[in-house]
């Protein structure tokens, strides 16, 4: 096999990768997951990397479309266009981050009251002897406050040595009527949970302290199966096209998962070991992905999951760093298109609570929209795409340092970075505040076309006129020049991003429009609106309504919600009553399969058009 | 570390031993197991190698007792007492026999109607469309004719395709409400589980049609940590003074019992796969060593085992080569040395079910033995030691090829042995055998001991007188001379034989009478006693109540029902009901701890001596 080795940061790696593969592969063998978002299809141009040896080769069609020249003759090439060879050496200058990035953590601070499964019971025992000859287990199970507890021989390895250490004053740690541990002393002070969110982009996670039900730490961490695909299409693809594909896919989010709950407990103060529980949520694609069940059919139409239920593993099975005896729940999904995430967000924002209609959207790689009221709860999938979170955008980038997350547009252009960082790229927020502002301008028409910079650009002031330019696919607008730039290179909007984000913005709105539809209810009606997913805190609501994301609906009554869905994981997490209200909400769910609708093309092409 | 070279049976394998360790360890490492019944104290002498390089040692004094001269200077030593050194090679001439043996596994043939806990559902499912959007598991599970069914991840990982390659006809299979598989097309006719009877010396297997109850295949093979210990005493004692005890000996009955179902899928007309349960019983110290619980506490007083109950694990969790997701089923245990291969011989006996009184005795390394009758049900446990299969016994053995099995004596000595090849060693049933006759002819007097060849064997005809010799320990009688005997030496009964048989049959015997004296009983009120385990069918019950093994009970009332154990996990492995049967038996047994009782040692010090 070709041997090549992969320089990041400082660090070089020797891999051995199967003749035929990419590039990419080798990078990913490295440990190195390089961006990419087009699954390997050449066409996003995210994946460059440099050849430090084995340059001399002719730049592909691909990369001649997707690199500068000056980089091309500098040796950069597109990983997931380049067949390994013998001795290769790449430079990665960028690899998919993998530390936390901006998007906010924090949902809904909803407070409940701690009621975890998980539950501590000191018990002093007494010593056994000739005459009373109980078995260890059952000497401790006479001694809980329940019946019918049950036991594996997990936790009966080293049961004996334990109790007899101890002086037979242990703690039984039970999730609901199943044993999961004993331990030496006194302990039921200390216990713990984890709630996870397995984002396609981003991989969030929180420690609970499950006695008092706060939360002790947050993190989360790029999703290093980008470098397979950004959306779960490609990723899904790779599963049905590779046979090793699914446990690749698998492997990759546990072993992240692993390095985010190192993280979570580099404090110090909670061991792995004294972490009981996950419950876990996700994109329908995510869960399968997480447990290891083949995706394939979720792909094509008629768009099947393998499972609504929730399901439940052992932190050991899965090989999660918890207490290897922990159960892992991820909740149940709702359809292909929504998953146990959007129940999350159903949970978290108590949807099903009050009087009037509510609306939630949660922004992520997919767009879901639930609709609740009158006793009823709607959900529909929009297939947004991940222009939002930086993918399919020439310029895009998810929302982390250098990224312009703010645009104000009049006679010039203001451009606000994450960080203050030069101008790396334009996130989800950046670009529906430059859309909007363009809009304002006049320098897109409402059918999204960019003015002419020959022809049409007259009644633009000179400060944004001049940033028109032409180019062979149609006008581009720069947002900030190459002097300006991290890179040195101009970042510009183009014809083609703007299209991207109608298609994007234009199914969320049809989405939003079909569930009011089949409410029998108007946009004017919905009391308020929860605006949930990784940059819901972020983008400019005004912005959001002009550009047509969401229906015109007064500024206040839109509420950002943050990470809602790792909120409700957190909520069932911490409370039994709040678990089964998350089940409760995904079992009431009325999913709409806009694939179904006939008048859902007729919408969309409706909803491509910004606000006139 | 060092090199040793291991040689047997014309195979060759070179394995790194830690400094320290014994030739033992290097044989168990290149799996070789050479017999062993004293764990490593050079007591036995049954662990002979050949050194075949670096001879130039003197014997110790273990060796020099246990190795004849001309075997000495041979290269013959023990392997336990001789440490590993580079560049060692030894020659293994007789290991563990791992092929199966004499014992009979077909217990008391008791017709059930099978009525498995695994149950199959051909299913023909409507394919999904765009308006039937249920995912794969809930469209599979509303098809069974129950609910509440549960799925783990497991059986859902190729469900997807599993039902489309299908065309959506496929099998369920459930093991109560838990889904185990789903396979493509009808194949409710093939269903099958597996009885696994873990004894001490012996394991046992029976392959089992969970349709119709017949049983397919039955092997048995020895048990490979006999190679650390001919009793459970040694082998926890091995997992007490070693880190790696434990999991070391768990591996090795795995290991083995995957050979023993590799065997019985021989025939090819099953697969590993369509095996979807298995039963298994055994001694409680065998039970916590195969579940990898430790078993430390088990062997000093008060004797405390970590369970009682019965334990579920999955085959995957274990490592055994069945379906991973098969169920696992350990039977309960009643005490620390009364275990669940006692259940099974309660259950297959249907020692409940009968009016009067009935005892049952199983002998193996350990003599458990049950009272039932009144409604009550009474166990004890005696420490008989191993001597009845034919460890501690000088030239003793254990029922395989060339073993003396059966013993004619008056004016001359008449030996039978298995398979009527030149007699190797004595087993259980020609020790007893043999003894019986030396009582009757006056070769031995009711206290045990061996007539003086000199002084004391006037009365004795000429063919036994000359068989008499003195020795340092006493006399000894020779059975066959080495003339006739497989290894050239003469194989003889001694003195301390004498005595070991005498412990043996005394704390039977004794366990028996405190059993009887519990319920208030004779012996002449028992209708039936049950002869259960190893050689159960094979000695002779006149020499059993001669030597006073067995109370004095009228002969047509004794019954051997051989491998009872196992036949009892069959039974539960076929019938839900039986299953049921068992678990209440071992709830309702009510057990004496002999070592509690003031009145035992009384009763077995009167039990040391034979019938006068």
């Amino acid at each position: 096999m070709p041997k090549v080795k992969v320089i990041h940061s400082g660090l070089e790696r020797e891999v051995m990768v199967p003749a035929g593969g990419s590039i990419l592969d080798a990078a990913v063998a490295a440990g190195v997951p390089v961006e990419g978002t087009c699954g390997g299809k050449g066409t996003c141009g995210k994946c460059r990397v440099r050849l430090i040896s084995g340059r001399a080769v002719d730049p592909t069609p691909a990369e001649t479309r997707q690199i500068p020249p000056e980089k091309l003759s500098a040796g950069w090439v597109l990983a997931c266009q380049r067949p390994v060879a013998d001795g290769l050496a790449i430079r990665v200058e960028t690899a998919v981050e993998s530390g936390p990035g901006k998007e906010s953590l924090e949902g809904v601070a909803a407070v409940v009251a701690a009621e975890p499964v998980v539950e501590k019971h000191f018990l002093r025992l007494a010593a056994p002897t000739v005459d009373d000859q109980q078995p260890d287990l059952e000497r401790l199970l006479s001694g809980l406050p329940l019946d019918g507890v049950l036991a594996g021989p997990g936790v009966l390895a080293n049961l004996p040595r334990t109790l007899r250490e101890s002086g037979f004053e242990v703690t039984a740690v039970l999730a609901g009527r199943r044993l999961l541990a004993v331990e030496p002393g006194d302990t039921t002070g200390r216990s713990f949970g984890l709630a996870l969110d397995l984002g396609t982009t981003t991989l969030a996670g929180y420690l609970v302290d499950l006695g008092t039900g706060k939360t002790l730490a947050a993190s989360s961490l790029s999703n290093p199966q980008r470098s397979l695909g950004a959306d779960v299409i490609s990723r899904i693809n790779h599963v049905s096209e590779n046979p090793g594909g699914l446990r690749q896919l698998q492997e990759m989010v546990l072993e992240a998962l692993n390095r985010l709950i190192e993280d979570l407990l580099s404090g110090g103060a909670v061991a792995a070991e004294e972490v009981y529980e996950a419950v876990v949520v996700g994109n329908t694609t995510m869960a399968h992905l997480f447990l290891g069940i083949d995706p394939s059919y979720l792909a094509p139409a008629p768009f099947i999951p393998a499972f609504r239920r929730p399901l439940e593993v052992t932190a050991g099975e899965l090989g999660l760093a918890m207490h290897p005896g922990a159960r892992v729940l991820m909740l149940p999904n709702i359809a292909g298109y929504v998953g146990s995430d959007t129940v999350g967000v159903m949970t978290a924002t108590g949807l099903d609570r009050n009087q009037g209609w509510r609306l939630a959207v949660d922004i992520g790689t997919n767009g879901e929209v639930v609709l609740a009221g009158g006793g009823r709860i709607l959900t529909c999938s929009t297939a947004a795409g991940p222009a939002f979170e930086g993918a399919h955008i020439r310029h895009g980038m998810r929302a982390a340092r250098g990224a312009i997350e703010s645009v104000k547009m009049d006679q010039e252009v203001t451009l606000g970075t994450i960080g203050g960082a030069a101008p790396a790229g334009i996130c989800g927020s950046g670009l529906i505040d430059a859309v909007a502002g363009m809009l304002r301008a006049g320098v897109i028409n409402p059918s999204g076309r960019l003015a002419d910079p020959a022809t049409g650009a007259a009644h633009l002031p000179p400060g944004l006129r001049d940033r028109l330019r032409k180019t062979e696919g149609g006008s581009e607008f720069i947002l900030a020049s190459g002097s300006q730039s991290a890179a040195g290179e101009d970042i510009a909007i183009t014809q083609k991003d703007l299209r991207e984000l109608q298609l994007a913005k234009g199914a969320i709105l049809a989405g939003i429009r079909i569930l009011l539809g089949e409410a029998g209810i108007t946009a004017g009606e919905i009391s308020e609106v929860y605006l949930a997913g990784a940059f819901g805190n972020f983008i400019s609501r005004a912005s959001a309504v002009a550009i047509g994301l969401l229906p015109d609906i007064p500024l206040e009554r839109i509420i950002p919600v943050g990470n809602a869905a790792g909120d409700g994981a957190r909520l069932a997490l911490i409370s039994r009553t709040e678990r089964e209200r998350a089940l409760s909400l995904a079992d009431r769910a009325e999913h709409v399969e806009l694939s179904a609708r006939r008048d859902f093309q007729d919408l969309f092409v409706q909803a491509l058009y910004f606000p006139g």
